[in-house]
């Protein structure tokens, strides 16, 4: 590996001068967007919204990881954990081209950066966290603990892709988060991706100091050491050796991840646990304003959201901020026209290489359909309505089995399940995949591979994120769960719905393959579980949002399910919640009823009742919620 | 410390033998609880529910426990994490008495050993996992994650208390749980009590294996000495050795835990960042049989719940269960009236020692009445409805402030706050108290201590088990929080919704204060955050609940904010749900219009109007959600 020379430090300095002056600009400016005249409060905005705290840390990655990209050709997705860090990761897709390829509007001279300017937080414009408006996102950074549950997801079934995963210290104190660790238990070097975790201790939350930041390096070594990762520190208050500092590092953490890669693939040794994870340490709102009235801001919770609270009323203040901006010296990155000098835009990766463009993060455009068996095939006989007794789930499990079989040779399909694949009698599908680990396999274990493609985990977070990830890029899933226990990750559905509204007025975000939910182990069928499995709340949850985004479906027997289970996996852009019970019941449809009674969506069973009139009320399924 | 006597470890090891007789017999009979004569098909009940999996480690762990409070007479709190582990719990609260003292129809002979096998997991009687039904329990073995917060959270402010912990390996696999071993980061060991987390590795969940119990054991020391932890081994598969270790393992820790508060509260050292826990690796359905038809069960997913299934109709299987039960020697353990042996009776502690009798346990026996100012003195003068500005919650966080001086002496008032306390402008408490952090603390901090009773952590999940725990031993507090992402606990507050409807039907069971949520920064004003910061969704998730638990209050102003919360911190055994702004808003009570307002609940402004008919609707606020 060739040491970086210190001609590169300095143009990757500059570009990440040119990167902190766009983030900063987009919190404050709505008019001379490159001080070619002294600031005026006419310039700043009436209200300053949008995070510099956390700009500068992610902008350092992110310009970094470009000088990786550049020098090695990885395709790298670039996964921001940090809430409210838009103003960075847009800044970085405007200077690569993609955000003016997407949104035309936004041209790359000084009207198009105006624009980027007043865009941001401003009603009408962009959020002020990274979001389905971001190109190359898949993460929302509206509410944290999700980043590194779907950088799993996403490198699941995609071995060529690293997810460089951002964890703000915040971030890192949620449960989700804290349980994603534990992924690497789940993650095949030979047939999956890789994570890069990169934690970015800039010592604050909102006010408060982060747990993880005061601990020391040896601590914080054992502890994700524990996890399953080796360490790899980077930290100062010094740019120039930070720049030093991270570019080796990156060096170093790319290479162990493809040798362990080759290990796996090539030698076959794919356990091995110690993927490289770096822990980077700078002061939040570095670059930023040192300090006003004697309190420090730089390396401080005061730079958390926007500091110099009150410029615009505050002629000294607008001085502080107009002395910071120009100490990124934007007269000598950007040219005349307000566009990024050409020796700086060739620091970027071009085309799909681009972070911001990477097709993976759109996954859309890399789906291919699930292959499907025709489910009529598995239907139930039922000769005349509540003869027959069934399971529904199990019988369902063989179509999903046929589903894994089919769609084997595609690697895009996979279950999600807090460990209850049996309990949810769908084990038939055992009989063509296991369950997949990475830890030690004994002989008292039963269907446990690395290449199983039932991901089996106590935490109904983990099944939820990763499948998510899985699903943004372009990939098909099923997460069947009791009904009592999806509740837990109410607030999760609740911004994945939002992020595909969102999605469906994006043009250029194609569809994906909608969410499905099978609840079984529902409420009414709990009494020998008790109160505590008791719990239909997920309904509630989601049956006030649009229906362009949420379905729900209550197939009241085997054949309905299959029915309905069929048409949830062709569809898209949906978050589908179909509840079903395992338990033995009675068979009302036959098969050809049963499509019928689907595709109409509800309809009377003459023979269930004898008034012939209008039904005042007529549910889909026989379980009224 | 003197090294415990084979004689000791015998008669533990017979109690330990007897506890396990009484799990299995729960489990499996309905008739011939002492086996008197040969088990037939009808002494097994017609369905077989409950666990016996972590039945034996539950027993081992409480066996050990009681050991230890006799010798020491300290206070201690068994937390059960493990599902379904009613079995082993419940058994020992019947041979300590307490049970009987509560029930008294399940009497301590064999009429009683008959009822207590006959109500478990059967309609009518109790459920299968420790629950509100549980003497000395504070923690429903249902949703699995929350046991070690809420251990941390009975332990806060009572510095006499020791919350042993046990925490399954599919438990710790959870997120809420994962983020819960961060809590040391808020444990003074002056002030708080101590918490030994006992994580229970016994191999699977319900057929996976876990994660933690494929570490190894210098992975595991690794992983929790990052998180804060000195880690006690004990594992085995011969209970004699077990016992030993166990036993003398239980000395050192508790003589840790002693001197960890002896140096923080008589030499002033109070950041001793090494708590003591043990990591127990024993069989998963320890002592049951071992295999059947040539597959291994002791040891296995397949003790998971109810090994030797089918037993009523298998005569093979039926003299294995026979074996299994009769090598327990129950007639060795129990008289002819079928009481526990006097020697063994002995082992348990007596009077509210017992850990089925801890008074904190049944936190509203210690509950102390929250001094509470007149919130009269803290109004906004409002000549005309609609006339001045003012932000009702940072006016709140006045009242907030006095009631933080008025029970300073009690301890036992805390808020519990996503590190929002600011954000949601209740910074008057900053002025008598601090945010709590025991982490190193530097001189950007501000506000913070060891003493600080503001708890903010990032993680919804920890502030809500912690409140939880904090409640059910007899304390008070609040939760302020966004409302969006409060639906992280949708999941949480339902199943505390159940134990407060659970322990209105049980008498013993004493009222606790009433958990109380403040939601700000409410969807109606997040134009800047943005759509990930909107939410309405939490009210959906209790307004389904009874009226009996949850009451929904929507302030619509200073004056009805501040009477609001003086009846919810006056009130008990309800979850209230408060949802105000914290933006300025017009103001429209004066406050006796609205302590008026209040007490009728909802009433008509028709001042506010023209037309003085019948409304058809009137909310009590002006959030219509």
């Amino acid at each position: 590996m060739q040491e970086i020379s210190e001609a590169e430090i300095d143009k990757i300095h500059q570009y990440w001068q040119a990167i902190n002056y766009l983030s900063a600009g987009q919190i404050y400016l709505q008019a001379n967007p490159l001080l070619r005249t002294r600031l005026t409060p006419d310039d700043i905005k009436p209200r300053l919204l949008g995070h510099w705290g956390t700009s500068p840390g992610l902008n350092l990655i992110y310009v970094h990881l470009n000088r990786l990209i550049k020098d090695t050709n990885a395709d790298i997705l670039y996964v921001c954990g940090p809430g409210h860090g838009a103003p960075a990761i847009v800044a970085h897709t405007y200077l690569e081209g993609t955000y003016t390829e997407l949104f035309p509007e936004v041209t790359m001279d000084e009207k198009g950066m105006l624009k980027l300017f007043r865009q941001f937080s401003t009603p009408g414009g962009i959020p002020s966290h990274v979001s389905a408006h971001t190109p190359g996102s898949i993460n929302e950074g509206g509410e944290l603990g999700y980043s590194l549950m779907h950088a799993f997801g996403a490198v699941f079934d995609n071995p060529n892709l690293i997810a460089a995963c951002v964890i703000g210290d915040g971030e890192a104190e949620t449960g989700p988060l804290a349980a994603s660790w534990n992924s690497v238990a789940f993650l095949n070097p030979a047939r999956d991706g890789a994570v890069l975790p990169i934690l970015h201790l800039n010592g604050y939350k909102i006010s408060s100091p982060t747990i993880f930041s005061r601990m020391d390096d040896t601590t914080l070594s054992e502890l994700f050491k524990g996890y399953g990762y080796e360490v790899f520190f980077v930290e100062g208050e010094h740019p120039h050796n930070v720049h030093h500092q991270l570019s080796s590092t990156l060096d170093i953490v790319y290479d162990r991840i493809r040798k362990i890669q080759y290990n796996a693939r090539a030698e076959g040794m794919i356990h091995q646990r110690k993927w490289p994870m770096i822990i980077l340490r700078t002061p939040k709102g570095w670059t930023g304003p040192k300090s006003w009235n004697n309190l420090p801001i730089e390396g401080s919770f005061r730079s958390h959201q926007v500091p110099l609270a009150g410029v615009k009323e505050n002629p000294e203040k607008l001085q502080a901020l107009e002395a910071w901006m120009r100490s990124y010296e934007p007269e000598k990155l950007f040219d005349e026209h307000g566009t990024l000098n050409a020796d700086l835009r060739s620091l970027s990766p071009v085309g799909d290489k681009r972070m911001s463009a990477l097709t993976y993060a759109n996954g859309g455009i890399l789906l291919k359909e699930l292959i499907l068996p025709d489910f009529k095939h598995y239907g139930i006989k039922v000769a005349h309505p509540g003869t027959i007794e069934a399971e529904s789930t199990r019988n369902l499990g063989k179509f999903l089995r046929e589903i894994f079989t089919m769609n084997a040779a595609n690697k895009n399909f996979r279950l999600f399940c807090p460990d209850e694949t049996n309990s949810n009698r769908l084990e038939a599908v055992f009989q063509v995949t296991d369950r997949c680990f990475m830890e030690k396999i004994i002989n008292t274990d039963e269907k446990l591979s690395p290449d199983g493609r039932v991901m089996e985990v106590l935490s109904e977070h983990l099944c939820e994120g990763w499948l998510e990830g899985y699903l943004l890029t372009g990939r098909h899933g099923l997460f069947p769960c009791y009904e009592a226990f999806v509740t837990i990750i109410d607030s999760m559905v609740s911004q994945h719905a939002k992020w595909l509204k969102t999605t469906q007025e994006i043009p250029w975000r194609k569809p994906i393959a909608s969410l499905n939910y099978l609840l079984t182990s529902h409420v009414w069928r709990q009494d020998n579980n008790g109160y505590s499995h008791q719990g239909p709340g997920f309904i509630d949850t989601v049956v006030n949002k649009k229906s362009s985004v949420i379905r729900i479906y209550l197939p009241p027997d085997a054949n309905t399910l299959l029915s309905v289970m069929d048409h949830c996996l062709r569809s898209k852009n949906y978050v589908n919640v179909v509840i079903a019970g395992k338990q033995p019941e009675l068979q009302w449809l036959g098969m050809e009823e049963a499509v019928a009674h689907c595709e109409s969506g509800a309809s009377v069973w003459e023979w269930a009742g004898n008034d012939l009139g209008d039904p005042e009320v007529i549910l889909a399924c026989a379980q009224c919620h």
